[in-house]
């Protein structure tokens, strides 16, 4: 039998754009109690009875945000749709809908987008978010990507950047620096694979950090644990650009200053050992590295005895008074000012 | 005293992300009392009280939806607003706010951002509207835009494409084929100063189809008026891709079928000149060609007597059981059946 090696790729334009999103979008259930209408009219409509809304948005680029050379499709639509959830989760809100918007150059096979399109269902369901609408068109060139994330929460509840006070404790969930070493490893296994295309990389012992960069999760779990161990956090920010930098907007916006003790930095083992191999400094990399999606957060510190011991969350430090500025307390005692080496796209 | 030709010309990467947001949308107010907290914190907060949640969302791509060669980016700035809020209106809702993502690659200078951005703010000014929250970034080629509306509305007000009854009357808003031939000068004119650039182009004799094209309005107005005239559409769409393609989306989504008069198609004089001197039947570009953002929409036979002799609003014909289908009843009396020509990008 001679196999049709086009079998599986079906062209954009065969479908249109009704029936692209139409057929990208079937299979997706709502479960929102508050979707009262999802995906087919002009607009969607939500009903959040006595709650507030929380919206956020984002764009992603391709050859900018990602490179689908060692982005699989799936994976992507999965981190597109945590990323702007994280944002939510960072208000202490709970995400219930999203819209997802996707425009692709011709090059790209429907099965391309149906497959960037199950791991956007997969994180739907993940998280308990319905797919409410979207737009999906051609572009001149790669494929970009633009979600805006809506959720709810109650008034008293919700947690801005701005609420932190001097001696409050600074505490940061999960570990930090994997997602950017996983980068350099994807990158440096695709250098190889250049050189040498029967090249197999093996990447299990990075199989952490690669999690991390490729599939990362937002924290509703620290949300919905917050909320368990009645913690009212003061001030909160997602670390989507690196630590230092989300310090930065907290002391900038709560004005407040920080101690930030290096040794409090919770790093994972693969992160240290991947460090060593990469020569780079680790807590440079928590510090700069960006993407990990962990929730950074301030704390009275009449609050400390519900957190502590619990192995999702780490005391990085506290905050000052705002004349003293942001510093990093090193490990050997040394008071080096915090700047931001954040991500800039341009 | 020698000119400094780059002296208005600031590059992108001077300002970074957080500085480029900032000073964009400095100057922006908010007005909206369901604003609780706008740009500048991981989300924005919004509170809709018992009201339901409208959202809507649009891509917009250069080179696909628009060409910076005749669109000013003030203009630009302003219809990409447009677009979106009329998906709120077409749901007989109140747009309230507004997110705007931006990517562009850094050939283009900080003055032509702030260009754009007046034309949001000016689109947010006339449409009451509050820009709570966006995305800057840089594109590796041209520039994107994305926007989600959100708007409110009373449950029992708001209207759906899957509403409409048979014997329901079809009415449109306004003037239909305009901005399709607006854009037919527009490009005459570039070809035209591509061969001869000393050329000035007199746009005057066609300045509202170019006006239509360039700064279409959103028919918040028309909302306004059925809402004094006490009329509840039973279904209601906006025009952005063509009268047909529209017609087709609420017979299919009502399970109706439709009888629309030719003769009743409301064109501009200067949509009948321009269709003349481009060898164009005007009834072809009022059916197929988009942008016109107008509202679509069906009232019951009962309300008649309300919509009668109003200049904003045209009885277009009635809608059918679905087994008779969707046609176009032509001047000479012959039934011909609607197909979509509407616009697809792919």
């Amino acid at each position: 039998m001679i196999e049709d090696k086009n079998q599986s790729r079906t062209a954009l334009e065969k479908l249109g754009e009704f029936g692209l999103i139409k057929h990208l979008t079937k299979g997706f259930e709502l479960t929102q109690e508050s979707t009262l209408k999802g995906i087919g009219d002009d607009a969607a409509i939500l009903d959040f009875k006595n709650q507030k809304t929380v919206v956020s948005t984002d764009l992603l680029i391709e050859g900018v945000h990602f490179h689908l050379s060692y982005m699989p499709l799936k994976h992507l639509g999965y981190k597109s749709v945590i990323v702007n959830l994280s944002d939510i989760y960072a208000m202490n809100a709970i995400a219930t809908q999203i819209t997802v918007s996707l425009a692709v150059s011709n090059r790209f096979p429907l099965e391309a987008l149906e497959e960037f399109y199950e791991g956007v269902r997969a994180a739907c369901k993940m998280y308990g978010v319905d797919l409410i609408g979207g737009d999906t068109t051609s572009s001149t060139t790669g494929m970009l990507i633009s979600i805006t994330a809506l959720g709810v929460g109650q008034e008293k509840k919700l947690v801005y950047r701005s609420g932190a006070k001097e001696n409050d404790l600074l505490v940061v969930s999960g570990d930090l620096g994997g997602a950017y070493l996983g980068l350099q490893v994807l990158e440096r296994e695709k250098e190889v694979f250049k050189v040498n295309p029967q090249n197999q990389p093996d990447l299990e012992p990075y199989s952490y950090i690669v999690e991390r960069q490729l599939k990362p999760e937002a924290r509703k779990d620290i949300v919905e644990l917050l909320e368990k161990l009645e913690v009212s956090p003061t001030a909160m920010i997602d670390i989507s650009d690196g630590l230092s930098s989300e310090i930065l907007h907290l002391c900038e916006q709560s004005n407040v200053g920080c101690n930030l003790y290096e040794d409090k930095i919770p790093l994972d083992p693969t992160v240290i050992s991947a460090s060593e191999e990469f020569k780079i400094d680790s807590s440079m990399i928590a510090l700069s590295g960006g993407e990990d999606y962990e929730l950074l957060f301030t704390i009275d510190q009449k609050e400390f005895p519900k957190i502590k011991g619990n192995p999702n969350l780490t005391v990085l430090g506290h905050m000052t008074d705002k004349n003293e500025g942001a510093h990093l307390i090193s490990r050997n005692g040394s008071k080096i000012p915090i700047t931001a080496q954040g991500w800039n796209s341009f």
